[in-house]
């Protein structure tokens, strides 16, 4: 049974919560709720109360309270996790800890290159004070949107553009605050230990990883990685002209990556730059159900856009940088165009579009600026806008292409011109994305299975390739859709259940889940789910962290039907 | 009660698993068992039984075995872990898992980089097979012996010399056997999953942590990525000659590292390079508990050993390593000599070193061969000898220099000519290795520490300093010392023990530990220390895997006083 807002028992435990972090940061209205739980995904659950905790000592009685009352505990670190459920759990009647405001930057460590923050920190937030304090630093920022917690990101294993681009791998100490109400330094060490920030193993067994992508405990603090800014980078773009070399392609890069040449690789299809670039032509689709591939490499053809375009960055010492763009050009340069942008180049063309942008759009002056900029590139000003969109993420500066402007794809009001707020607006995002090793053949099957089933369900193959490390990436696969659109979002959803469940028939796994997926993630691994829930059980006896988050239930399914719903 | 080797208890055991595993892989003599479990440093626990399973099935069994039966599993790799305890468990009465039977290399993926092997595997086995099938592939070794197995160091968190250096950082999926016999696949993926040796992470939770330094299964296969070989690399020393600028050092090599153009370090003092060359000088000793460090000073001019010597490489294609190498000698050449070795150079140097050590040592030829090297070298034979004796661990080569020679450093007998056995030749040594982050202050303050500890307690200080990462080094301080002399056994304990205590006090953490640290290697980290005992506890109610090791009990010690013994 859900607690119902406006009831006794509801009123009185907003009453504790407000005693914990003060009333104004408890949402208690279904009107609020309603709002805060909203997301992009197709999928709504309610929660009766949001909590906006402050400080650990507030999340301490919160898992107290939760404790004493038998309440489950949903937690986000902001929330922005678009694609995978925003602010929503995984089933109704959770109580919302979203730690937004838990927002402090504790240190930044400039010699040893590591800052510690808080969950709440945005990307915004931590690239804004590195650029005032610390310069000399870069971090890793994701494309999606520059409101994302860092923290957040690297637990559920985001990854970003630079060499620092395994988000979770780049995390070292962490503080958690278990079910217990106990506050865990994750290393082994004795209290605040010397290496807490910069030796991630520690001593004993490593725990950390029990944090992530689960729900055993609440992160409130985090050391993460930073890179040492180098010295040079170059941005390049090679686009891909065949489709059919695409599995040779990856080889190519896995072996580019390995060799440390170039960073990590993000290499979009056609059909999502075109989703990068204008909205959904519902005119030309007419009746159908989506646009067909026909129409889609017409459209591609018309805007310039090759089947796939990798963007990247290499990094180092001025030589290093000279050396590596002639072994990248000599390796990719038989896949398609290669072009390389300096720093220099790069920080011009972001000016001129800017210059560009600042003229009547009837202006001459526009008008001859634009020729000349399209001429002397060889890209019309809609790729180079592109690609100065991605210029900032190989240096880890968050931005709003890509992920925040395709997300209005399907979207029939369209996109505002100023600040994106996709949930409000209504958009429909759900994200799909399915590891594999970074091989010819693996790349080829898993593609053909994914197209193929995009092509029974009728929906458009909106893809990128994005490494995980050298030697694995995942085939992500963002399903946008407009979810005003009941028959669509019954495809859509039937769609993503199916691809889940073929590659895991095939022996793949999802890199990361979002709440639709995370009752059947660990299906196929039952040794695996029971040690998790054997853990949890032993951890978090009654339950209090998001019961059945990743799929790590509190007992057997097998023994016990699930309730979706938390009873008091 | 320990379990009497020949009583009826004893020898229904021994029935037992040897159906399991084979009468002749099963050693339950008394004189056997003396030999399996003797090793290096100053404790000595019996077991009544050693154990040699070939397959997981049959490791299956014996925990089966040792469930129903209440016994306590001690589990080792090869047992060549020199210094922590070898095949030595951490209390009396533990049957011995010796692993060196499971000496599989199921598959090695040249396009991928990585090998699937078992944890009997050693490293000259790996290097032989890599050599002959798979010369692209690196694999990074240990200093100490080439018959340490590769699993078993990762899991313990060995490091070595090349970028791959990070042992446990790159094992990618463990097959591991629970206590309750499951066999878990690391990572959540489905069975045999595609990218179980390529993406560590997975999905879910990541646990693979869990089962390094740690006793919560029996790890029986995993994954470890090897290094694509690089097109060139070359190897280099620097002499400190100052010990007071060792700090600065210490800061400019981690921006070497954190910049990409160095490998990971290892840097010698004096005292370690004499042990490694000469016998310990007794007679100069003569009455005093240790050489004065007057007395080493002077051996040290003598033999031309800066205070810290520096070995380290640098790798990648010709152009990268040409420019390194003016960054490196830039960086350096303030601190002292900073010389550069070729691959040219070094195959000349070994083999020079071979064809003088083909003539008979009295031989005019040997002579002027000798005298040209080291003129034209610019050092003597002895210090030639030890730096071919380094070239190969920068490649990946197990080789027997460094520990395996200096472990015979003090021991009466001298060393052998041929086949190095320390354990059976008696000697001592006793591993002492705390973590701390790679700056001037930290390295200056636990130095200080632990040099007016080693004075204390009138042991000559002999010192290591390892990268783990490019953010944290390990002081290491491999303690030799004559196992015939009770009085040096018991200041080498009782210094051993003053100087975690310390340690950890000011902060620092055990990069790993030995046998004798066991028991308060979590002390000072209660939280910690219970989550694994939570942990513990629900996958081994039995503890049937090596209650202790590394901290990890079954029951809170404060609550009910352990019994170091098992009782049947």
């Amino acid at each position: 049974m859900i607690l119902e807002n406006s009831s006794d028992s509801h009123k009185e435990l907003v009453q504790k919560f407000s005693a914990i972090v003060g009333g104004e940061n408890v949402a208690s209205t279904l009107k609020e709720l309603e709002q805060i739980t909203a997301g992009l995904i197709p999928e709504r659950n309610h929660s009766p109360i949001a909590v906006y905790p402050k400080t650990k000592e507030e999340i301490i009685k919160i898992v107290h309270l939760a404790n004493e009352q038998n309440l489950h505990l949903w937690t986000v670190g902001r929330g922005n996790n678009w694609g995978y459920g925003s602010r929503m759990a995984n089933s109704p009647g959770n109580i919302l800890v979203i730690l937004e405001r838990m927002n402090r930057i504790h240190h930044v460590d400039e010699e040893l290159a590591y800052a510690v923050i808080e969950p709440g920190v945005s990307q915004e937030q931590l690239y804004n004070y590195l650029q005032e304090h610390h310069p000399k630093l870069w971090m890793d920022c994701t494309d999606s949107t520059p409101l994302g917690s860092v923290l957040g990101n690297a637990l559920e294993r985001g990854v970003g553009y630079t060499p620092y681009g395994d988000h979770f791998g780049c995390l070292c100490g962490l503080e958690v605050v278990l079910a217990s109400g106990e506050v865990l330094e994750t290393g082994g060490g004795p209290q605040s230990c010397a290496t807490f920030h910069t030796y991630r193993w520690g001593v004993g067994p490593v725990v950390d990883g029990l944090f992530s992508q689960s729900n055993l405990g609440i992160v409130t603090k985090g050391g993460i990685f930073l890179m040492p800014a180098p010295s040079h980078h170059n941005f390049f773009v090679c686009e891909l002209y065949n489709q059919e070399s695409l599995g040779e392609f990856i080889s190519e890069l896995r072996n580019l990556m390995l060799s440390g040449t170039i960073g990590n690789i993000h290499c979009l299809n056609d059909n999502l730059v075109l989703a990068s670039r204008m909205p959904y032509p519902y005119d030309l689709r007419g009746e159908a159900k989506r646009l067909s591939d026909e129409q889609l490499k017409e459209l591609s053809v018309k805007e310039g856009v090759a089947p796939w375009t990798l963007v990247c960055g290499t990094y180092g010492s001025s030589l290093e940088v000279f050396f590596r763009r002639r072994v990248v050009k000599k390796a990719l340069k038989r896949f398609g165009r290669v072009q390389f942008f300096s720093e220099t180049a790069q920080s011009l063309l972001c000016r001129l579009v800017l210059r560009i942008d600042s003229y009547d759009p009837k202006s001459i002056m526009r008008k001859i600026l634009t020729q000349t900029l399209e001429k002397f590139s060889g890209h019309s000003l809609k790729v180079i806008r592109g690609l100065t969109g991605c210029f900032g993420y190989q240096k880890g500066i968050p931005g709003k292409y890509l992920v925040s402007t395709a997300v209005y794809y399907k979207n029939r009001k369209g996109k505002p011109e100023d600040r994106l707020t996709p949930i409000k607006d209504g958009c429909g995002l759900l994200w799909l994305a399915i590891a594999f090793p970074s091989t010819t053949q693996h790349i080829d099957l898993l593609r053909q299975m994914c197209k193929d089933k995009f092509d029974d369900y009728q929906v458009e193959f909106i893809a990128a390739l994005v490494s995980l490390n050298p030697r694995s990436m995942i085939l992500a696969m963002p399903i946008y859709y407009d979810k005003t659109d009941k028959e669509e979002v019954g495809r859509v959803k039937a769609l993503y259940d199916e691809v889940i469940s073929s590659s895991r028939k095939m022996g793949y796994l999802q890199y990361r889940t979002s709440v639709l997926g995370m009752k059947t993630v660990l299906e196929n691994s039952p040794v695996f789910s029971n040690l998790c829930r054997e853990i949890k059980m032993s951890l978090d006896p009654n339950a209090v962290f998001a019961p059945g988050k990743y799929g790590i239930e509190t007992r057997d399914k097998t023994q016990d039907e699930m309730t979706n719903c938390h009873e008091k």
